[in-house]
C-alpha cells in the first residue's frame, strides 16, 4: 500500500484535521523525554475507540507499525516511532466519561492529563495517587502503558495498584474489555499485564481508574543530614520501625543545590543529604507519628528536622523536590536520568558506587529519588552537543545499572525499558525469562507492528537457553563494609 | 506410551515412595472443596523444580494432562482431574527457604501452609497478609493459583499484592523466574498474569513473598442490627468516610445461628445480622478510631456496639467468623458456598435478591462475607444425598452469580472458576474478552494439558464474535427502591 493510500484512507476514518503527514507536521512527534528520535510516516488524533481500531486496521493492512502517544513525556523513548509508521496521539481523547465517588473510581480516557482526575475530585476529598513529576502534563493513557510511579506511591503503590478495568484496541484491531471494577476479577489478569506493557500488547482507550480518599491530615518533615550513609541510615531505620510514610524523598548535595539555586525552597545549600518526609493519617495521633519519625531520623545523625507549620510551607518544601529534574539547568546544559531499583538496605553502598561512576566518566551526577521504596533517580549532568560526551553518558548510565542489578535490584522503576534500555534486559533476565515475556508479545502482537523496537533486546544472544540462568539473590545481605 | 512405561518413567524421576497409581490410593485425590470429582491416573511429590519439570516433560511425551495440588481445600474443583492424569502434589515442597526482615520478604515452597508464613516471623513483628478461612490448612502455591483474599485483604489487598516473584515449570517443562523483588519490575508483569490462572499456565515451584509489620494495636468491635438493610448502610458509611478497617466482616441471622450453636462466641441469636470490625494502627489514636467507627453503625440503626476488651474476647469474635463454614452442620448436612462480588453500595439489593432465590428454590440460605469489598458468600444449605437438591442448588448458584453481574458485580473475588464456574464465564465476559485470555492460555499451554478444562466454559458459543461484547456499567447508580 502507497503511501497516498494509506493517507486517503486515514482520512476516511478521521476526516482531514485528524492526520498529519507532511514532514513538517510530524516532525514535532520526533521524540518524547528520552535521547532516542525518529520521524513517523503519521500522526493522527482519534475521538473514539472505533476509530484507533479502524487506524489499527489500516496499518495492519499496510504493514506499518503504529504506537501509542500520550504527553510525550516519557522518559525511555517508548512514543517514539523508531521504525517509522503511524503515531496514534490520545490528545483528542481527553475527557473525565464518569465519577463514581460511591465505589472510588472514575473511567477516563486516555489523554487526560493525570493532575486532572485529582483536580476533578479533590473538592469531594478524593484524588487519584500516582503522581508522577510530570503529573501536570502526562496522561492516564502514558501512565498505564508505563506503570508510572511518583513520591506517594511507597504507601498506596503504583499505577497498576490504581487500574482497574481497561478498554484496548488489540493489535489486530479487535477491541476488548479487561478486568472488572470489582476486587479480585475472575479469569487470568489482563489489565495488569496491559499495564506496564509499554504499548506493545495494545492501545489502551478508556480506563476505569481507582480513587482514594484524601487524608485527614498531612504533616511534612524536612530531615537535613551532615553525612548521605546517615540520611540511607535514618531511611532504613523509618521503614523498619513499621512506619510507612505517604512519600520517603531523598535529594543529595548536588540536587540541594541546584534545587536552591533555581526555587529557593528553603534547603540548606551545605547539607549532604536531605529527607523529605510525607506522613499522613488521621489528626488523632498525627503529631505523635511526626515527633517520632523526626526523632527516627535523628537517631541516625540528622543535625535538623524542620517540620512544615503551613500548607504554604508544605507545598515550598515539596516545590523542590517537584522541581528538581528542571533544576538541574542551573548546573549544566542538559541531564540523563536514570532510574534503577535497589532494596533500600543497599542505598549506602550504591549511592557510593554512582559517586565513583561519575569520577570514572568525569561526571557530575545529582541524585533525587524516592528513598522508601529504593528506586533511584541518578541524574547524570552532561553537554548534549559534545558527542563524546553523550556516548560516555550513556556508558555511564548502563554502568548504575549494572550496579543495580548486582545489588539485587533492577533496571527500572517507573520509567519504562522502551528503547533506551533495551539492551539492558539482558543484565536482568535470562534467556528463558525473555522468551517467556516473548510468547505473550507474540500472542498479542504477532506481526510485531504494535510498537516495535520498544521493551526486548534486539541481541539474540540474550535469548538463548541456558545461556544465563542466572537467579537473582534471594536475601540480600545487609553491607558491612560501611 | 502405555500406563507401565509413564509409571516407570515417573519412578525413575521421583523413586517409588514419590509416585501413587493404584486405584484406591489415587483415590483419595479425586475431590477438594467443591462438588466435582474425578480420579487421576497417578499421583506424584517432587521434591524440586526439576522434578516437577521432568514430570512435565514425560506428562507431555504421553500427552497426559496434569495439574498442581496444595492442600486440597479450593472450592471451585482447580485441584480436580477432571480429564484424568497426573496430580501434581506439592505435599513435600513446604519448606520456608529464607525469611528476609529488613527487605520484608520471604522465599517458600508451594507446599508452605499460609498459617506457618506468619507462625515463623510474627514473633519479630511481622506477618503475612491474606488469610483465607482455610489458613491452617491451605498453602501459599494454592492461594498464588486462585489468588487467595480473606478478611484481612480489604485494607493490605489479596495475593496478588504480596507476590514478589515466582519460580514457574511452564506447561513445556521449561522452569523461569518471573517478577523481581523489587517494586514496580520491568518488562511484562507475568507473577501478576500467573497469580490467580489456577495452574492453567504453569506451576509455581517457588514464591518469594511481601512480609508486612504487624500493627502496633487491633480493636475488634460487633456491631449488631436488626436489619439487614441497615447493616449495608453502615457499611457504606464506614467506606465513604474514608476509613479502612482491616477488616469488615458481615453475618447474617442464619449464619449468627449457627455460629452460637457450634462455637458460642456472644452473638446475640435474635439479631438480624452484625459486622465484625477490625482497626488498626498506632496506640495513639486508635481509641478514638474505635470509637467513632461505632458511632457510624449507632448512626445507622445499630442496636448495640460492642467492643472486644481483651485478645482473649477478640479471638472468640473472630473463632465465629472463622468457623462459619465449618458450622453450617448444625443447621444442615451439606453446604454449598458461592463466591460473587458486588458493589458495596448494592448490597442491600443483592441480599434480598439472594433470599429471593432462596425462596425459589426451596433452600436456606446463610451469608457471611467480606462486607468491606462486597464479597458474597452465601451458604446455600442443602442434602448432598438427594440428587434433585444437588441439581436445585446448582441452579441456585447460578441465579445468585447472575445477580452479582446484573448488580454490576463478578462471579467470583476469591475462590476461583475452576470446573465449577467455567460455564458462568458466559455471563461475565464477551467473546472477545474470552478469546483475549484464550490467546494467553494458547501462548503458554498449546497442548491444552497444563490443568484442562478449567477456567474457561466449553460451550463455543461464548467465543462468538459481536455475540455479547456487553459493557459493564462503570458506574453502579444507588439502590433507592429500598
Amino acid at each position: 500500500m502507497d503511501k497516498a493510500t494509506i493517507l486517503s484512507r486515514l482520512r476516511a476514518i478521521l476526516g482531514p484535521a485528524g492526520v498529519l503527514h507532511r514532514p513538517e507536521d510530524v516532525a514535532l512527534y520526533e521524540y518524547d523525554g528520552a535521547l532516542d528520535k525518529a520521524r513517523p510516516d503519521f500522526v493522527v488524533f482519534p475521538e473514539t475507540a472505533r476509530q484507533v481500531a479502524a487506524v489499527v486496521q489500516v496499518a495492519n493492512a499496510a504493514g506499518l507499525p503504529f504506537m501509542p502517544r500520550g504527553a510525550g513525556t516519557g522518559l525511555s523513548g517508548g512514543a517514539v516511532a523508531i521504525e517509522g509508521g503511524i503515531v496514534v496521539s490520545f490528545a483528542r481523547m481527553n475527557q473525565i466519561l464518569e465519577i463514581d465517588l460511591a465505589n472510588q473510581r472514575a473511567a477516563v480516557q486516555p489523554g487526560v492529563v493525570n493532575i486532572d482526575v485529582t483536580n476533578a475530585v479533590s473538592g469531594d476529598g478524593f484524588y487519584y495517587v500516582p503522581d508522577p513529576s510530570s503529573q501536570r502534563a502526562c496522561t492516564i493513557g502514558g501512565n498505564i502503558a508505563e506503570n508510572s510511579g511518583g513520591p506517594h506511591c511507597l504507601a498506596y503503590g503504583v499505577t497498576a495498584n490504581h487500574t482497574l478495568t481497561l478498554e484496548v484496541v488489540l493489535p489486530d484491531g479487535e477491541v476488548v474489555d479487561l478486568g472488572l471494577p470489582t476486587a479480585d476479577p475472575p479469569g487470568y489478569d489482563l489489565t495488569g499485564l496491559m499495564v506496564g506493557s509499554e504499548g506493545t500488547l495494545g492501545l489502551v482507550t478508556e480506563a476505569v481508574v481507582r480513587l482514594v480518599h484524601l487524608p485527614e491530615t498531612v504533616t511534612t518533615l524536612l530531615a537535613v543530614f551532615d553525612d548521605v550513609n546517615e540520611a540511607s541510615n535514618a531511611v532504613s531505620a523509618i521503614i523498619a520501625d513499621g512506619t510507612i510514610p505517604a512519600a520517603l524523598e531523598m535529594m543529595d548535595n548536588v540536587a540541594i543545590r541546584a534545587v536552591e539555586a533555581a526555587k529557593k525552597c528553603g534547603y540548606p545549600t551545605d547539607a549532604a543529604a536531605v529527607l523529605l518526609i510525607d506522613l499522613e493519617g488521621f489528626y488523632d495521633g498525627i503529631q505523635e507519628l511526626t515527633a517520632h519519625v523526626g526523632e527516627l531520623c535523628r537517631r541516625n545523625g540528622a543535625r535538623e528536622i524542620r517540620p512544615a507549620k503551613s500548607a504554604a510551607e508544605r507545598d515550598k518544601l515539596w516545590s523542590g523536590r517537584k522541581g528538581a529534574f528542571g533544576a538541574m539547568g542551573r548546573l549544566s546544559p542538559s541531564y540523563y536520568v536514570q532510574d534503577g531499583v535497589i532494596p533500600r538496605t543497599r542505598l549506602p553502598q550504591v549511592l557510593r558506587r554512582i559517586g565513583e561512576i561519575g569520577e570514572e566518566y568525569g561526571f557530575t551526577i545529582a541524585n533525587v529519588f524516592h528513598a522508601g521504596d529504593g528506586n533511584l533517580h541518578p541524574l547524570i549532568l552532561f553537554d548534549e552537543r559534545d558527542p563524546a560526551q553523550v556516548r560516555g553518558v550513556v556508558k555511564a548510565g548502563s554502568a548504575i545499572l549494572r550496579a543495580c542489578v548486582e545489588a539485587g535490584g533492577s533496571i527500572s522503576g517507573e520509567h519504562g525499558i522502551g528503547v533506551e534500555k533495551r539492551e539492558d534486559m539482558c543484565e536482568q533476565f535470562s534467556g528463558e525469562d525473555l522468551r517467556a515475556m516473548a510468547q505473550v508479545k507474540a500472542a498479542f502482537n504477532p506481526l510485531n507492528l504494535c510498537n516495535p523496537g520498544k521493551v526486548f533486546p534486539t541481541s539474540k544472544a540474550c535469548y538463548e537457553v541456558g545461556k544465563r540462568h542466572r537467579r537473582l539473590p534471594r536475601v540480600v545481605e545487609e553491607d558491612h563494609t560501611l
